[in-house]
């Protein structure tokens, strides 16, 4: 199954020598690209880092309450099956250390009829505010736009 | 960064011909390895395949019920990422199709002194029960075991 | 504000005699209207509801599933808020006898620019399976579409 | 149904110029009336409005315990349906600008002999800090008093 | 701290010889006692059992919703903290055998001037459908009634 | 049935007077004990209190990251519990006086041989910022470690 899913974890899981060609091939195959990282504790932050890289890189224009309103709403579920449920970071006394990755575009290559579709993922670590005392989590989050 | 979750991620994107060496690869590494698939509308089947799956398979012992509760609450975790918040499938008019992995072993290959860890890792589709009305998702947990 | 959250709580709140009066402004203004019945203690019985109505209407085509996708986690957050919470009906042992609105149109009558959007509404009775023992609840969700 | 639910929504929807009239009825039905705004990015404030306003028309005595713990879950929960889910505004990096109303009195008015009930409502806009990307929401909540 | 909730949860703990002089202590302190037992994969069978129970017992007239409305809530709340967090028993393939306590009468014995208040507790195992593979669990909520 | 969760609870309730006994008893049994209390609006606060105590109390060593990352999410569960649902004080509107135990130790008396286990208990005060606006609340989790 090549989705807009697949191709997010992907791009996530890339090394940064393994990312250029990726991206290379994700925009060959239709998608506009973004990625970024965050370190923090509010998840307010993240959610802002994802929407500004989002817009910065053409995944949608800034005056458009439309797309911006799904790119939030996706990035906000995405979070939150990276926090496993209910939302927080810092609140919870964690700190999360993270890169995202937003994905406009067919939602698979079969499907291309079904119009765009954004993903956005979000992937690293997160733990207790002590160097080494932390493990991997993942979030993944697909709409329409 | 080469962790259980970057490995149980790996091999649930894998292709059934690219499964077989990543499988050995991770033997090799240190990891036990447990994966299946299930199609469901029903939240404790695909948490009664993950547990049977990865008993068969040597993840735990039958008996152990220290593992077991390990395994489980990994599981039930899993579970609330993929389905982005509260759990739950058929009881939401939906139903999922996908393919699990349990590992167990290092958190990852550089911190092999800090013992026996568990992943669930769980990726498919989730969508309305119409064919083809589907979108990707994922879900991972990881814990000491 | 005359939004579509607005006139989808309006008709929600309309007695009988007031719905086609309604529904002929709201067409007027540029909204595809779509209406029903549930008394049920499961929740894909009332979100099956929602999508089947819709459908018939015309909200969307049966056939489209970036628009049914839509409706879909419109109700089903909908259906959130009138459960103030996690999603639950007969397995909490509660039973609802409620009507549904779903329009779409116009976000609110002065942003006409932003495209079509789809409102959800939910309003009726939840209570204990004994007769009289019950009292109002009210859900709504918006989405662009 | 002409309900302590139904008439708290009729009130979150007048304008100014319909609030005065239906004020005057409600109360000659026998409800105490509170209403207020409230735009904030932190859920603590909105509920200490609710809270502040309600005992300053009246719903409840300062120094009642009782009252005022009814008032609070009441508010808390109609909060959850405004969020359809989890709690969060600024914390999500959104933010609200409401109208929100309590009424005290008959949980409808061919139930009298129930006793006293209380009614939070809350119903205005949510969106981005962005101006005008926002869009509608409604949370309802009914306890015995 | 001599309260409800302190008088519930040691009623909860008691061994059934113990339960006998406890009970007879909180009748003379001016409580309506009411406890039983419960072992099922079904939420709504619990809340059943502790309702019918509850009525039987006297907590609350089986024709006074106001009431019947308030230990619903409780014992849900209850139920909801022993899941610690979202409500599921069998849906989350586990089971549960619990002892459930329902006490009416003041908040606590300094303060029996805020009337009458009602605390659902729930105490017992929870764990896999295998016989030993268990752990303990607590649930309650206090509510003025 | 004396498991780590009764031993938890009924220290938890424990007046000053009867905690020496107990601890004492407590280790006579086998387990680690530790307690401690806070009073906050802010649930990071109560979560680092517990960890700071639990690890200063020989529970846990303060560089192993396989035990704190289990006393973490057995004490982020344990407060999941206390406040029945979402996680949240000060942001609620709401403060808390509580004392906390955390014990390390076997799963029960009669289950020696299922290895080690750990228990955090909450219990305590939860209300309004206003003196004497409160009602008893507990939570309780059980892991293995």
């Amino acid at each position: 199954m090549k989705g807009i899913g697949y191709f997010t974890i992907s791009l996530l899981l890339s090394s940064e020598s393994e990312e250029k060609d990726l991206i290379k091939k994700l925009k060959e195959l239709g998608y506009k690209v973004s990625q970024g990282k965050s370190g923090t504790m509010d998840s307010k932050e993240l959610i802002a880092a994802i929407e500004t890289t989002a817009k910065r890189e053409g995944i949608f224009q800034a005056d458009c309450y439309r797309d911006e309103h799904v790119v939030y709403h996706t990035a906000l579920s995405a979070l939150r099956g990276f926090c496993r449920g209910e939302i927080g970071i810092g609140n919870f006394l964690r700190t999360i250390g993270v890169k995202f990755v937003v994905l406009r575009g067919p939602i698979d290559i079969t499907r291309r009829n079904l119009g765009e579709w954004v993903a956005v993922g979000i992937y690293g670590m997160v733990g207790a505010p002590v160097k080494g005392f932390e493990h991997e989590a993942i979030g993944l989050e697909i709409n329409s736009i």
